[in-house]
């Protein structure tokens, strides 16, 4: 347990530092019995508690608040191994485990855990399922809810269910399992898992297409979809300001794609344009993956849908194509403040929200830079936007202070402004980063009274005395379970 | 509305006629504003509503109990289609059309939905959903579950809850979704849904391979799996008394399988095997899975897993292997009463499994006959088992009096010794049929305290009034929200 302020510290703030909070204290639970005990004493001594795996999350969810009411409680000794079993495809693991290491257990057995993200290294099974995270393998393999099979939970009332089944069928009574998952902590702890482990696939391919428009990239997609079904295991997509960042900030990283992403040397090359980044998996060989992939993207290019592509001849040029992909975040973030969304569309509709927003934007403040790329496949978007560049060449001080008051001034209308077009067009404000503080009064302020209400209901069922995680997905001093109107 | 028993009786009994209640109503809304003010109205009278879609439940959980203060929900009338999006790959539908429909709007677009289960020309998608039905189609695109993106409920409250959301990703909030789905109508009445749809195959090969044995299944799968990945889209298996039945009772329906399931015209055959039936769906030719199949299988048999294999050669042939499958239930129907079972296992301990309990229950039950089949891959058995056979030729009234002489003295025995088996081995007493009131308290014999607390509090939380469905899934009067012990 900690309690100095100094060595809490690391657990007080989320690691974008975005927020910071003033925990009573740091606890650090060795097994399940002791996660057990810690919310017991929280339920007698009406002390929140907040869970917290790798401290990785985008949206404040494991950070406490100010009040000093507040203790942070780490799951990051629970890591045990507890089984794995190749033939049924199941490992069995404790929520402090990172991604990576499930990942390496799983590979150290010929076994494939897909899911796949940019925190690996430090992110916590416990963590990816709290927020059904995302990733870049959905499209085939679905989010962590998919991925996972069985629970052991430690409820509110300190108790343990065990649930840690290893079954593809179970029929049995109420899905606890996926009512606990993406609850952010706020219903029951995770301390342990059962996830589905998939072969390896033979081969595994890349290519990076240069697409015309957003319509040609739905296009690939659906026809990839048709011809490759399963084994399109990746489709990311990069509008032409994204690459030119990542050119712009990280040139190392963009030089080995430059044929495909446009010449921008210069960060305004005329060519930049629009990206897909493909990915197939194939259960047979290297070379029947190649095929698929280059007969693929030889239809699309006689279609016109792409423009020019570039099939990865080795891992290390495969592994340079994801890099350029997984580089924009920190490129947009070496350029300066900017506003972050992580969106969600049905996937018919993203040529049509892309072209409007895009639009709208432009036009209300000219000169802005739209930052958009992500899981294409999936209907995500990370669309984000930065202010526009000054004129001449400032130095960094005067560009940033020029950034945050463009920010000041207009971040809340353009999220506003997004916002209100991702939910007219039926889409979700969070994909894949959860409610946590961030997005909590952003969902509160489009899901309808009725919604609101079942999820008040819940909490307050399982939770009635408001320990687990108090202020994140749900406000309840918003909305009691007597407020249904 | 009906209230003349004589017209409510289709309404007051199950397909399988074990179950019959006395309805005081059958009601017929037509939309789901209908189904709103029908529930408030429950409120009002304390009454409880008896949601029932196809009725071709399993579990006897859409028939209302002989109190004659049940009024039975009927969802018929809600069978419109909302909306498709051929792009996007979803259907919106409403809870009363069949699956069958479902599955024509999809192929009329070109377009797959891959739920398939026995009684689709009647059962509605509402039930499906309300019991996360499975069917032989999982190991690839899983249960009813993994197949639905939003829903439109009505809740206890009568109120309509619009989640018809058609996304891949969406977290914020609750998975109320997962929630309604398998809750077999006692948390809230579904009254639409968004679907998802898939590419369809360019081809779909089966082929009836004879296994030496489970273990020889399993390896046969496993292999299976590794080499076609998700082109593998069925892997059924039936144990020789399964496939026995069938040639002693439907012989036509055998016939065309005899090379493989042995030559079992006199009822005993010694050649009689185990079998399985395999289903590769590919995504470019029929060629290509074709060559897929056969040169599995081709390893398979060098390897001693397969005896004797044979790829359909047509559209016919195929439809004949799965007729053998499908025709199991009613041949043992057609058999005599027997005991049934739908439990799920690891896939690792499906061979350990069937050989420590048929070794049992032929020490305890000597001549006891095992009609064990089902969706081996997912690790799904319905493990049924049949009286002894008389000596000699009995006439039908003498062997079903012998059969349910059996049946009652030892039926409840069998039960306890399968469950009790398939619980030690982390399995499932209900893999897809869900609960209802045939296995609610067996299942409440074997779940924790901790798991029905949490079911209970979830109950009184959504349905505090107990309207829904009541006597379903969960027995109240013996747990209530206090009893956490």
């Amino acid at each position: 347990m900690l309690t100095d302020p100094a060595t809490m510290a690391p657990h007080a703030e989320d690691w974008r530092k975005r927020y910071r909070g003033k925990p009573l204290a740091v606890v650090f639970p060795a097994n399940p019995e002791e996660v057990a005990a810690v919310v017991r004493l929280a339920g007698e001594c009406h002390i929140g508690l907040v869970p917290q795996g790798g401290n990785t999350g985008l949206s404040g969810g494991a950070t406490p608040d100010d009040s000093g009411r507040q203790v942070v409680l780490s799951l990051q000794r629970l890591r045990a191994l507890r089984a794995i079993d190749p033939i049924n495809r199941t490992i069995t693991v404790e929520a402090g485990m990172t991604l990576a290491q499930v990942q390496t257990e799983a590979e150290a057995r010929g076994l494939l855990f897909p899911l796949s993200l940019g925190a690996e290294g430090s992110a916590t099974i416990g963590g990816n399922l709290a927020t059904n995270a995302g990733g870049t393998a959905v499209l085939r393999y679905g989010n962590a809810r998919e991925l996972c099979l069985g629970l052991e939970v430690v409820t509110a009332q300190g108790e343990i269910w065990s649930g840690l089944r290893g079954l593809r069928k179970d029929n049995t009574g109420y899905d606890l399992r996926d009512l606990f998952i993406g609850s952010e902590g706020t219903l029951g702890i995770i301390t342990a898992a059962v996830l589905k482990l998939y072969p390896q696939p033979a081969a595994i391919m890349t290519a990076l297409a240069r697409v015309a428009s957003p319509t040609a990239a739905l296009e690939l997609l659906q026809f990839a979809q048709q011809r490759a079904g399963a084994m399109l295991t990746g489709f990311e997509y990069m509008a032409a300001m994204s690459t030119r960042l990542v050119a712009a900030h990280l040139g190392a990283v963009a030089k080995p794609c430059l044929q495909i992403i446009g010449d921008t040397r210069d960060g305004v090359g005329p060519q930049a344009a629009d990206t897909v980044l493909i990915e197939l998996s194939h259960p047979e060989s290297e070379s029947a993956a190649k095929e698929a992939l280059e007969t693929l993207l030889g239809h699309a290019i006689t279609q016109g849908w792409v423009e020019d592509a570039l099939v990865a001849q080795s891992g290390a040029q495969s592994a340079a194509f994801w890099r350029l992909r997984e580089s924009i975040t920190l490129a947009a973030a070496a350029d300066g403040p900017h506003v972050k969304h992580d969106i969600a569309l049905p996937i018919s509709s993203l040529p049509a929200f892309i072209a409007a927003m895009d639009e709208e934007l432009e036009q209300r403040y000219p000169g802005i830079r739209i930052i958009n790329f992500g899981h294409f496949g999936d209907g995500n978007l990370h669309y984000n936007l930065a202010p526009p560049t000054l004129e001449g060449n400032p130095d960094t001080d005067t560009r940033r202070a020029h950034y945050l008051e463009f920010l000041g001034l207009h971040e809340d209308a353009i999220r506003r402004a997004v916002h209100d077009r991702v939910m007219a067009m039926q889409g979700s404000i969070s994909a894949e980063h959860g409610l946590g503080q961030l997005r909590r009064d952003e969902a509160r302020h489009y899901k309808s009274a009725v919604e609101i209400s079942l999820m008040v209901s819940i909490k307050h069922a399982l939770d009635p005395l408001g320990i687990l995680n108090p202020g994140k997905v749900l406000c309840l001093d918003q909305s009691l379970p007597g407020d249904r109107s």
